[in-house]
C-alpha cells in the first residue's frame, strides 16, 4: 500500500478531468472513512492566496476534514469573488455525491494564476474520481496532482500499530513557509485535531520550511493532515512527530529533486550558530544567492560568494572567524583562504554540502535548494504559471 | 572632459598593470589637486567586507581625501590580515609618490574574492598611474576599472557655476546597498565634508540603493564623492543633492543596462503605497523573484508572479485592491483578471515597465532591475569572482 491510502480507513483516486492540455491525469479525491475524522492542516504565508486556500482555511478551523479534492491544471488564484464561488461549488458537489458537509471538504488548486477553472471539466473529474474511489488508489491521486513534476511523490512511514501515508505537488519554485506544493498526508492513529496541529506544525517546521529551491513563495500551498483513527491506536506525540517529521522531510527531499530544471541538490548546514534561527538566516541567506547558485551549476566551489552572503545576514559572527567546507573541503579557513579550491569535486555528483561554521555558538540548521542553472531559467520562462 | 576629470581640481590615469589575464587595463588614480580635499563616502553594508573597505572606511572618517587608487583582477577580499597590510601598503606607496598622507588615501578593489593581490604588479601599475596623471585622464581611469563591464560607465551634471563627474564600474551583481561597484564622484563646488555627507547619502539612497539586478550584495562597494573647491562657488545644498541624484540615477542605470546577461531592463514602480518604505519593500520583493524575471525574459507578462512576490511583503494593502499594469496594460484590476495579457508586448523594447497600485496611500517608488537569462546563467557560472 502506498502513499495517502497506505494508513487504514482511507479511499483515493486520480482522474482525467480534462483540466490539463496534454491529457494527463488533473484530479485527484482522498476520502476519511474514519471511523474519526481528525484534522489539522498549514497554508502558505503568502497574503495574496488562492480562492481554495481560503476556502480550506475555513474548513479546517473545528478539526474536522472528511475529504480533499484536489486539482492540477490551474490555480484559481487572482480570479476574484467567481473564483472563490467556484471552489465553494466544488466543496458542495464533492459532499453532495458522498454524503457529506461542504465545510469538511478542503479543495486544493495548482497551475497557473489569474484564470478560471472550466467548471464542467472539473465537477465531472470530481464525479468520475469519486465512482472509481479505492482503498489502493493512492498512486493513482498522486500521479493526477502533477504539474511539472516528472514522477510521483509519495512516502510511507510506519509506527507501533499505525500507519502514515502522503504524497506530495511540487518541483521547484520552492521556498519556506512554503514551497509551491500540495501535500496530502494521511493516518490510522487516534489523535485528535489539537495533537495533529502541534504534530504538523513541528513536522514541517523543519522539513517543507527548510526547502527553498528558489526563493519563490506561492499563492495555494497546503498541507493537510488527516487521521482515521483506524487502527485504534493513539501513538506518543513525540513518535508520532518523529515519524511524521522524517515523512515530511522524505517528501520534501523529493520535491528537490525534482526542481525545475536542476543539475544539484545542495544541503547548506550553518553549524556552530548563537541560535537555530541565525543558523537558518544564514543557510537561506547562502540559498539564495544566485550568484553561489550558478558556481554551483558550474562546478565551481565559489566560497566567496558563499561568505558574501552571509555578511548580509544579522546572525552572530565575526568575519574572520568564518569557516567554510564544500563537500568536506575546508575552501575557506578563519575568513581567508583555505584548502585548494581544486580539490572539491562538483562534477561526478549530484549532492553538494556546504558547511558554514560560524563560531559562534552551538546551534546549527540545514536548508536544502538547488543549484541555477539554463534549464531553470527555460522551464521558468516558457512556462506560464 | 568626461568623467571624474570633468571638475576642475581632479588628475587620473588609467593604466594596465597586469592583473587581469586580458592585459586590459586594470588600474586607476584620481587625485584632488584642491586647494580643498573635503569628501565623504558610502560603502557596502555586507558584514564581510574585503580589505580595501576596512581601510577606506578609515581613510574618509575625518572629511578629507587626497587621492583614489582602484583596481579590477582582484578583490582583496577574505585574504585575511596579510590582504589588509597590502592595503596598507598600496595607500603608503600612492602617498609617498604623491607627497601625502596614506591616511587621505582611499583604496578600492574589484575582482575575486580569497586571493591575495600580485603586489608587485599593482605598485607598478600604481607608478606608472602616478606618472601619467592628467586633467583629461578620466575616460582611462573609468576604462581601467571594468571588470565584466562591456562599456566604461561615466556621467557629467553641471552646476550654477561648478561641475560634477562621475565613473563607475559595475555589471550586475547588482542589489541596494550597494550593488557590487566601485564610483568616484568629483566635483569643484566648495562644500565641506559633512555637507558632502549629507547630499551623499541622499542621492545613493535613490539611486545606487534603488538599482537590484541580482539581489546580492558585494564585498567590496565604494561610492567616494571629493569636493576641490576650485571652482570657488558653494552651491545651494539642496541644489547640489539633486544634481548628485541625478548624476548617481544615471551611472546606476548605466551599471543595470550592462548587467551580465540581461535582456531588459525592468522598473517596477510601485505606486499609492501607505510609506516609501512599502513602496520599496513591494518593488524589492518583485525585482528579487526568478520566477518574475524569468518570466520577463520569456516575454510572458505573467502577472500572476507579481502577485505572488508582493504577497510575501509585510507592506499595507489588501489582496482584492491589487492593480498591476505591465507596460501600460493594466493585466491585474482589483486582484484579480484585467485587460488581456496578450496585448502586452515585451518582445520589441528592452525596457519593461510595471506598476504595482497598492490603493493603501499615495507614497509611490521605483526599483530598477534585469531579467533573469540563460547569459546570466551562463557569465556566472563559467565567471569565478
Amino acid at each position: 500500500m502506498q502513499g495517502v491510502t497506505a494508513a487504514a480507513g482511507f479511499r483515493a483516486a486520480g482522474v482525467t478531468a480534462g483540466l490539463k492540455a496534454s491529457g494527463k491525469p488533473d484530479l485527484a479525491v482522498v476520502v476519511n472513512d474514519g471511523p474519526a475524522q481528525a484534522a489539522a492542516a498549514v497554508f502558505t504565508a503568502n497574503r495574496v492566496a488562492a480562492a481554495p486556500v481560503h476556502w480550506s482555511r475555513e474548513v479546517v478551523k473545528d478539526g474536522r476534514v472528511d475529504a480533499v479534492i484536489l486539482n492540477s491544471g490551474g490555480a484559481n488564484a487572482c480570479t476574484g469573488p467567481e473564483g472563490f464561488q467556484d471552489t465553494h461549488r466544488t466543496a458542495e458537489e464533492v459532499a453532495a455525491q458522498l454524503g457529506l458537509s461542504a465545510t469538511d471538504v478542503v479543495v486544493c488548486s495548482t497551475g497557473l494564476i489569474g484564470e478560471r477553472l472550466p467548471m464542467d471539466k472539473l465537477l465531472g473529474g470530481a464525479t468520475q474520481a469519486i465512482s472509481v474511489l479505492s482503498e489502493d488508489g493512492g498512486p493513482d491521486a498522486a500521479a493526477s496532482i502533477m504539474t511539472t513534476d516528472t514522477v510521483p511523490k509519495q512516502a510511507v512511514r510506519t509506527g507501533s500499530g499505525y500507519t502514515l501515508g502522503g504524497m506530495a505537488k511540487g518541483a521547484g519554485m520552492l521556498a519556506p513557509a512554503l514551497a509551491t506544493m500540495l501535500v496530502v498526508i494521511t493516518t490510522d492513529a487516534a489523535l485528535n485535531p489539537g495533537q495533529l496541529d502541534v504534530a504538523l506544525r513541528a513536522a514541517t517546521g523543519v522539513s517543507f520550511d527548510r526547502a527553498d529551491s528558489d526563493g519563490c513563495m506561492s499563492t495555494n500551498d497546503t498541507v493537510v493532515l488527516m487521521a482515521s483513527g483506524a487502527s485504534g491506536v493513539t501513538p506518543d506525540q513525540a513518535e508520532f512527530t518523529e515519524l511524521l517529521a522524517g515523512l515530511c522531510t522524505d517528501l520534501a527531499l523529493q520535491l528537490l529533486a525534482d526542481a525545475e530544471g536542476a543539475s544539484h541538490d545542495i544541503a547548506i548546514n550553518t553549524i556552530n550558530a548563537a541560535s537555530v534561527e541565525d543558523a537558518l538566516e544564514v543557510s537561506k541567506s547562502v540559498a539564495r544567492s544566485n550568484l553561489f547558485k550558478t558556481a554551483i551549476f558550474g562546478n565551481d566551489p565559489n566560497w566567496g560568494r558563499v561568505l558574501s552572503a552571509v555578511g548580509t545576514t544579522q546572525a552572530a559572527f565575526e568575519a574572520q572567524d568564518l569557516n567554510v567546507a564544500i563537500n568536506g573541503v575546508q575552501v575557506c579557513r578563519r575568513g581567508g583562504v583555505g584548502e585548494d579550491r581544486s580539490l572539491v569535486d562538483l562534477a561526478s555528483s549530484r549532492d553538494v554540502l556546504v558547511t558554514i561554521d560560524l563560531g559562534a555558538g552551538s546551534s546549527q540548521a540545514t536548508i536544502w535548494t538547488n543549484d541555477l542553472t539554463h534549464d531553470y531559467v527555460e522551464e521558468n520562462s516558457a512556462y506560464s504559471s
